[in-house]
């Protein structure tokens, strides 16, 4: 058994018992992005949380074990995505990856956006020409330390 | 004569001329996240937005006529890139790509948000832990046709 | 169980029962090419469609709920395809790329064809010196947002 | 001096001296289609042809002889295209290529669609949600061969 | 079940039973090019060879479906092949491949040879010096429509 | 100076001269085939070999000098060719290696059929239907030496 | 004019001036290991350091601003180095990646070890053996934030 | 059974029976890079520390000769890490690989620094404004032989 | 049941029985160097030499069968080496690859070292600064046909 | 200028001066291997062997003193090599790897081969059925270091 027969067995958990990721968040206290990336095999689980989804995904003691594991992390199956949701991102760091570096040298210097100590929030925004999908990103700045 | 040649004489302009991202939109009435992009060659320009842009990086005409034509667009060397600070976002992609498809899928149904009905905005979040980049992401949420 | 598990179980059922796409397709109510990729795991069915199929492919109800799930898209196991058809198709694009985004941007400007709006129809055209294989595609011209 | 070099001069010629696809085509005498893959490389002129191109773009003798040679095909620098507009089309080959493949072998049984004896016919396709590019795509049929 | 298994089965049944291409071309009644290739997976049978694969292999009559099926095609686990033999002939088209281009292109303008109105034979020249594989393909020549 | 810059320059003279591989061919005095390799860089030319090309493309003594070099071979710039008349002969490999592998060493045993003692003959084969290309290829069989 | 240019010519001067990087770094008032990096395009210079490095390698004042601009970073011109000195570290990360990554998750949870927040100090280890190259790498830990 | 299969028992044992590296590391008596290297299947245990790996992890005699047989190394599926941690360390060697070359040589002159003759130690730097990951690599320099 | 099935077979029946390559191929009566690439499925069994190995690694009649099939070549998993050891040849192949070409070429024209009419030999070379690997290759010249 | 640069002129004074790798290595005083490989970029000279090497091919003081400075190494340009003669090369470590392997962990133990402390000879071994390369390689066996 690894993490990875474990975040199958949930998304197949998540199907037949008709669950949504905000009720499973709900129940883990956690936001739904956080909370499915962990589901997703993503982020690793706290002993409370680890039950949690065990109670909602019929997971037993080890597997419930393997969500507290550290997973080795990365979703996709190749380097270029295929998925056509999922490549529209590949796509927006292709078309303006140079864009944002650029902007976020200029306001903050030389550093990166930390993927680490980050968050994201999904939302719908309505629109009368047709909704729109929000994502606000927030990483902190590290600067490049200079010795 | 390309598209390419003209990318690269307005960035070594840029640099010597000491110009600024939010100066150069200000002066081309876009928004800097757009202007930008459309100076790195992901864009394309409209006559008066050409005009300004010769302007301050002294373009000759037949340059300034490149800046219109629709370019060939993708602005990075290699499918996973080097460059740390945007291999972050290819990091956010990877780790995230199948959170994102779900919570967007739960909220919409079966479609994608679009990379071209599209907006970014990038700002600084100040922070006493250390000040944030902010960045919010606006797509069209295009749902698949079925025929 | 998995979504491929289900797309595999299909393909199987269909050579088993001897189907037709045509056929399933009159049965599930929308056009072949709509209904032959929701069955190759590229859309996604709503309740009634899944019956139809549920019965046509004789699935069990949890496959049928997988069949409502959105899939993760991506028909090809390698970027550039190895069967002789589908590879023909590859390289149209490779060799017409650049003439379909030179003449979609002198008739549309800058923007791209929609592959999610967007419909599909083959037909035999008779020819007498062989028929041939038509295609109709249509996609909704999408501009680039300017902001 | 090799094709590459006449091609580029050709878009560097297009840019400058401000034509079109079309009015190229009309002089030329072929369909905008075809005519805008010969001018990029992907196709050859006759001699007529050539010396019409060549009054268009300024070439040479040498540059016209270039045209009447084969060239080498394929006009995407990158297996996967970065550029939005084409990748759709290879999104479609991915999502679609299988039902593309079933669909044609259903009606015809086991060859291919030829991408040589090959048409394809770009246009506008008006629609009050916003108007649609259409393309007919028409290849022979090719049974394969059974010895 | 699927067209690989089938061929799996074929190949270990040909190893357990001592069967040799060319009698199991003979029973099929067809080159022995053609027929292996049909076996493994590359080709598609009628009605009654597939009867008479079935026979030679013990395939049931589920198995003996799946051989009328037209096979997604491509024998190669790699772009680049490592078997020394197959790579010989991958080493061919590297060498030679602009060499058959520039020939065929003298003799007979822009188009290819085709691969799928296309035949091979494949025999042994006796040579004092150590015999020799002789190879004659035909391929039909398709030349590109001009429209 | 290298040997790449005397085979562009060669390819280049013989579209400025409108020189023919076979008339090249019949003054170097060996096939048109080994003659078309030879001056596409991927064979050796002899003292007399090479000052015949140098008359023929107009050659400097230090180019000719290069064409008696052994050159580093290999005519293709992608692992997979995107040239269609090319890919047709990988495609060849491709669908056929497994079946060209499984009879060379039905009729020779374990080895391979050499791509270095070998000779190839492409002619033209008149056809009612069409004509076709007909390609001998003719090598020497190497068992695999055991010790 | 780019960074890359900067560069070259930075290390052309290094050669042909006879310097060493010790010396460098010394002038320039950082670590040679940080000061190598910045000149090789890695880092970012100051002002003051631009003008040092302007004067030790004849940089024109043009040269010097583009140091001051943050650069694209990545040294390899491969994802897999060939050069036997740095592939030696990729060996390292590629048979000790996953111990690295169990024994930080051991100590410290889930999270990484900063490359931005970062310091490495390379010396010689004298040996009777042979002497060692002892490097010291000291990376912030970055814990996943929970949200 | 192969190693790989132990190894994967290694891991789920250390789960299930919750181990850690360091108590592992101090009952086989090496130190817990080394240790955890090789119950990963980077390294080669002998006779006494295989059985106690054995007792720890619960192995059968034929699991525990494996531990004993020099393992196939590399411990990472794809040659670009996905997971951030370990991506941090390819990226150490992509930013700073020409730097590290550079240093080494102009300490030691033309060599490498041995992967193989080399150890590890991974420890806790405490520090005020966040704890940091120290790491210690020493490897012999090894000289390149001139003959 | 596949050729690849009974190569792991054999790798796990050498390992649980405790024997040597010496020691099977004394039983063999081939070098070692042909009989552990023929046990790990490169070459190919007579069959006396099958049931020698039938009886040491106990094979049933149809796996022992199987060895006398040619197998499909090439024992590496990825196009780049990963394993230490093995990659130190593609490493010597890449820095030395040039070099092996010019010398050979210098001594015998254009050609190459035949790897199937190729024998290898490894041994212990004592030396007293550490003991080396001495590998004697020994591959026929083959001239490339002038034709 | 760089190192490159210096290794294509060298190259080209050799063609046009009409040198062999043996009187340059006669001259230089090394192994024609070792001089070869320095000539072609792969290692690095001494003061005095690049003066000889300056006056057998005409280099200035600048390009002499590139030959001392330790070169980025890898003579190959793709990770599969193209050209036939390295080629062979790349299939013996393919084809023999993990023989390799086996035979030199059951000699030795765990480590490697070195390809630093290595030394290779090549030459002429005259054999009635057609003369052999012969090619000794020695390279220092390096064992995993404990601790």
């Amino acid at each position: 058994m690894n993490r990875n027969d474990v975040t199958e067995k949930i998304i197949a958990a998540k199907v037949s018992r008709g669950l949504t990721w905000e009720e499973i968040a709900r129940r883990v206290g956690r936001s739904k992005e956080w909370t499915t990336a962990a589901c997703l095999g993503q982020m690793c689980f706290d002993e409370a949380q680890a039950r949690v989804a065990g109670d909602l995904f019929g997971l037993t003691d080890e597997e419930q074990k393997w969500l507290k594991v550290v997973p080795s992390k990365g979703s996709l199956p190749t380097p270029v995505p295929t998925d056509p949701l999922i490549y529209r991102w590949y796509e927006i760091v292709n078309v303006y990856g140079t864009t944002i570096k650029e902007l976020i040298h200029e306001e903050f210097g030389d550093g990166i956006m930390s993927a680490i100590d980050f968050s994201m929030d999904i939302s719908r925004e309505p629109d009368p020409k047709g909704d729109r999908v929000k994502v606000v990103l927030s990483g902190k700045f590290l600067p490049y330390k200079v010795y």
